[in-house]
């Protein structure tokens, strides 16, 4: 419905959703004061003055002896202590609740008597009282929230301090000096180069994302490089990533998706509210936002979603057309996710969950229902369970929540489920996670959930009814990291959302958590004296699998088990892409014993069903006479690595060049290949496609480039076709200034 | 976007949003078993069976002796111990975790070895574990959680008693018999007339809308008539509304909006989830719902808000064409909303909240602006103060949050402000909103701010800057009325929202929101010996106004007061229709005394500016030399009633007769004027049309009608043309069966 004519009787004007002021100028040059009220005794009535009528726009001062003549913005001194001199933009950016300096030039030296305030603006209409103009005074007269000084006056120059409050709205203001002149004011006229772009600051105890830690500033405000952890538990794969927040044009894209949300102006001081915004936009679900999801196998409609080397490139095509970019999965989202945060100063990292329980209907089960013969019913299956899944924790204060709940909360992009209507998610407070306590927003109990479900396996009988035959109570979030503080390694953050398994505070979380409408599975099950676990080395792709099953058999009598073996290609969804193989076998297991059978999985039965993923899932169910048991073993095939190699002064603003090479030894052709590079402070993005390489064949590829920041960067580079994707290779080194 | 290929890797199938099978038949008549695995020994494997391989559909069992012959929902036994025998529908109607009897007629009579199950069904692609597939045992045999027990054997017939679980999915359920046949089940053919429809249950212990009076059930479940408050609180209009919950189509439009809503089937056992949709989809915006909002004096495209009777037509309308019916303010999507929720067995009522503040930045502060010469600066002023609001409040357990919550909590259809990105509002607890508890969901915030705000009046300086010149603390949320139980008069439930201003417990209330970031205004400011109060007794539209201002005086020191007086005529929003009077004029007020003015409005200066307002406002600012106060009088002018009275023997079925009356003495001719008439149980929604009715004279209309049920009953009736709304009567009469 738009009948905005329905609703005179109800708002008085138009709500400001974006940082330029649509209606056009802010001021006329001169402003009239109104006339005064015979108590107003700030301004006298001076009635010796004859008006001149023919001015529409105001009455010119009868003073014109002080104007402004120069605004200086001081941005070389400003931009060190604000912790923002990598951004790359002309303008100044500071962080709020601190003081940065201005110096304003004035056309004769000022006098005591003089009277001159500067005005920040944001957005159209702005306000005093929605803070979105906020005036700055230097004498005892009463002025917005800012507070501002005189440090010094040297001629007719004064240097300013201004300090933006701490819970300003963060965005790009337009700056202004007025002169109280007589009968009113005279502005400066706009100049886009005295913009300023506000942004949350870590450092600042009065923030909302007031970060202690200096090392931990440094990583998750400062640091515009990072590694992302994916795969499967036993074989982890580190893709590096490239935030680049301080890229030329990113903290304007960034600022671009909250005005092309059209969130109110007056809300963007607010963290939640910003942090919420953010995670519904990074995605394009049902607001255009920045990035389109694609599971399936086909991107040829855009880029795929494993041929990213990080956000840069993203945010700038979105911010230049307007349009959502395609393609993403998880760690693309969160990659993304995680340069916007970073970029406005919100202090964030990406976690990455391994065994991610996607629940549907928002119990504490993962249902997975299994035919009478042990194989996966997969139309009745509803629930899945990704092999790992990313989203991102951001440091913030609560403010609308008890004080236990502060510190990192977790947002996700990726559009999963609908949170109360909308592709996003978070924040969520961990705590409240590794607590229990999910009666608070947003989101807890979905990410709950995903941390630590029950698998619950059911068997449809021939009635059409379920049975709970098994219940895995620790396969569910098996593990959660994010990259180091300070190194590329990885630190496993797991004791951060839960109590160890079975310790008496997990049990006190787990009964909060169903006092809070959680739902779990308390079936009555026999108890378990059969029991299976499947082992697997890792392996190259190309490479045999062996998949060793164990019957552990710990009862007094002697076991026949019949066994079904199901083993699939997956996407990293959980989700089937092939089943290649099914096997029935019979295993005798003796009493107190545990017997053990190998079986392999030579390559040519998976290889042609490979497409372009990397997981194997083997499914083993196992009937006994009396027992029913299942066991799981997702098994992530090893890629070849990428070379890469760098050449040069390792200065910045001096030539460098890196040489990425790679030989096929896969014994299949490659074919249209893509070859990205990037990194931060280094190099744009840039690619390099070759039409096939051959079995054995090789390719080496050099770039020139220029560093524009020092310190220890590094360049990523990822090599993508249909028919191979999660090729990588990264070169770290240290740029001196 | 809409790019399902892209979720190949996501999803295993279509969530089910709609309580209709849209995929076509839910089984096959004969439904073979699959085959038995070896140690499956619930149905041995008879190798000695043929196998008709010509037969696609299945395998047709050997022994067909038994089939099922009738199936009786035994509606007459049912309703009257689930409280629903006044729905007019040809179905069963039920409420969930209560059990409810159906007969089952074989072909022959059962014996021991005879196995059958009775099977519920919901929605397309029904499954066992979401709830939407339900199958019912009647021996040892586990089934789903619907108990079931055989309550009698007679011959053939089969008596069962079926308990569907107390947090079953609510909607309309299709019902098969099954018969364990052979080699599989055969079951009953599709066939509507069984299917039931599953409630609520209030009187329910273990549903979530249990409530435990019986009188309150009775009123806020069954009562399908109610009144709901307007006005202003000097002047308090009772309208009446035909909430119609039982009338034919209503039930079946109240799932339609589910339906249309696209909520999953498997949420809809969900009590919190089911009325935050419910709040979202009875307005238009954002979700194709109900009702269209229209705050203009502008409803030539669809009816007046102020014209409806009641619910009934506005839900078949909607339920018929599929699109929104067009117009509504907020006491109609109340209305309506309390029709939906006492349909579907949720108790209910409709409050009314005077002086209701709309803040638009989410804070305590409801920020009125006025320029310096003390008239309203309403370009710069966002908030606003409707002269009433009307909610719903839902009785429910709050299984998402601490026990202290459940009980009645605030829903709100109104298209007021976005919640979280829709619009909709709640379910906020009330217990949440006294103590200042706003660390939950859903937008106690909100609601706190509506009945808590704190009115804050603005000068704007000549340099752009505000200061605060005085603050309302007491003007905001002065009272909430709802029906009474059992009565057409109001309960008083403020209590319920607040503490007693100023008492300890107000105060922490106050302190607890402001820690949950609830900004309140602290202004320090000088303390008030001046203030002012304005009355006005209540007049007839067309009257002449008589405005006391007084002020008050408490310092020792004479005052001189220069005092601006706006009037004008407002829409219920409390937005400015129009301005008709502004006046200056000083007043001396002596020490320590209160000085009197009386203003008269002649009945002229506003009625030309009416329009079909009927909501004058009048804001009195007063300056003294060193104070600013501002008092604001809101009067609703009271409009004639139609007089409707009844004539025949006021029993069930018999004719009886209803004549509505009136007599225009308004000394204006009324144009286009409709006349509604309505009651639940005794006459559908009807109409009468004048094209005018002259100064002095008299229109009476007489319909005839049968009353469907019994009890105490109520007609009502409304006129509504474009220069005069508001006008009704009503008629209570006793009916019996």
């Amino acid at each position: 419905m738009n009948v905005p004519n329905n609703y005179t009787g109800r708002y008085n004007g138009k709500v400001s959703t974006s940082n330029l002021n649509v209606n056009g100028e802010d001021f006329s040059e001169f402003e009239l004061f109104e006339l005064p009220t015979p108590f107003d005794d700030l301004t006298p009535f001076d009635d010796s003055t004859s008006f001149d009528e023919s001015t529409p726009r105001g009455y010119p001062p009868r003073d014109r002896s002080m104007s402004v003549t120069n605004v200086n913005m001081l941005m070389e001194r400003n931009k060190p202590s604000h912790h923002t001199t990598d951004y790359d933009i002309s303008n100044l950016v500071i962080r709020r609740g601190q003081e940065f300096m201005m110096e304003v030039t004035f056309s004769r030296p000022l006098t005591d008597s003089d009277d001159f305030q500067v005005e920040f603006l944001i957005g159209s209409n702005p306000s005093a009282s929605q803070g979105s103009l906020v005036a700055v005074t230097f004498t005892s007269r009463r002025g917005g929230p800012w507070p501002g000084r005189v440090l010094e006056r040297r001629g007719t120059t004064v240097t300013l301090g201004i300090t933006p409050s701490a819970s300003a709205i963060v965005g790009r203001f337009r700056t202004y000096v007025a002169i109280v002149a007589g009968r009113g004011m005279q502005r400066t006229r706009r100049n886009s180069d005295t913009d300023l772009y506000l942004l949350f600051n870590a450092w600042c105890p009065e923030d909302t994302v007031f970060l202690g830690n200096e090392a931990e500033r440094r990583e998750y405000v400062l640091n515009d490089h990072g590694v992302i952890h994916q795969g499967s538990l036993g074989s982890v794969i580190h893709r590096n990533w490239v935030y680049g927040q301080f890229e030329r044009g990113i903290l304007d894209a960034c600022i671009y998706i909250l005005d092309k949300s059209q969130m109110p102006i007056y809300d963007r001081g607010n963290i939640i509210k910003v942090v919420r915004k953010g995670s519904g936009m990074v995605n394009a679900q049902d607001d255009k936002g920045v990035l389109v999801g694609n599971w399936s196998n086909n991107y040829s409609m855009g880029r795929s979603p494993t041929s990213w080397t990080g956000s840069i490139r993203i945010l700038l095509q979105y911010a230049n057309t307007g349009t959502s970019v395609s393609f993403a999965q998880c760690w693309v989202f969160a990659g993304v996710f995680n340069t916007f945060l970073r970029a406005i100063g919100i202090p964030a990292r990406v976690i990455t969950n391994f065994n991610s329980a996607h629940d549907n209907t928002g119990n504490l089960k993962t249902d997975l229902i299994f035919n009478s013969d042990g194989s996966p019913d997969t139309r009745n299956t509803r629930d899945s369970i990704w092999n790992y899944h990313c989203w991102n924790e951001v440091w913030i204060t609560r403010q609308d929540l008890p004080s236990q709940f502060h510190g990192w909360n977790v947002v996700d992009s990726t559009p999963q489920e609908t949170s109360d209507g909308h592709y996003r998610c978070g924040p969520a407070s961990v705590h409240a996670i590794k607590t229990g306590q999910l009666c608070h927003p947003y989101d807890a109990g979905f990410v709950f959930a995903e941390v630590n479900s029950d698998v619950v396996f059911h068997k449809r009988t021939q009635f059409g009814t379920l049975e709970v035959t098994d219940i895995l109570k620790t396969h569910i979030g098996l593990a959660l990291y994010t990259k180091a503080v300070g190194s590329s390694g990885h630190s496993d953050v797991t004791h951060t959302y839960k109590y160890r398994e079975g310790s008496a505070e997990d049990e006190a979380t787990m009964a909060r958590a169903e006092q809070y409408g959680c739902e779990r599975d308390h079936s009555d099950l026999p108890e378990n004296l059969l029991s299976i676990t499947l082992n697997a080395e890792p392996v190259m792709l190309g490479q045999d699998v062996s998949l060793q099953v164990n019957f552990h058999n710990q009862g007094d009598l002697n076991k026949t088990v019949k066994a079904h073996l199901t083993a699939s290609v997956v996407f990293y969804t959980g989700i089937v892409a092939e089943s290649f193989k099914a096997l029935d076998f019979i295993a005798q297991v003796p009493a107190n014993q545990t017997k053990t059978e190998v079986l392999s999985i030579p390559a040519e039965e998976y290889f042609a069903h490979l497409g372009s993923q990397v997981s194997l899932r083997f499914v083993l169910t196992g009937q006994s006479d009396d027992q029913s048991v299942t066991a799981v073993k997702l098994l992530t095939l090893q890629t070849p690595n990428l070379n890469v190699a760098l050449d040069g002064p390792r200065c910045v603003g001096q030539v460098m060049y890196v040489t990425v090479s790679f030989t096929n030894e896969l014994g299949f052709r490659l074919e249209k290949v893509n070859l990205s590079l990037a990194g931060s402070g280094m190099l744009s993005d840039t690619d390099h496609f070759y039409n096939s390489i051959e079995p054995l064949g090789s390719i080496t590829w050099t770039v020139e480039f220029y560093p524009r920041l020092p310190g220890e960067r590094t360049l990523f580079a990822v090599m993508d076709c249909e028919n191979l994707r999660q090729v990588m290779g990264s070169a770290t080194v240290a740029i001196t200034a």
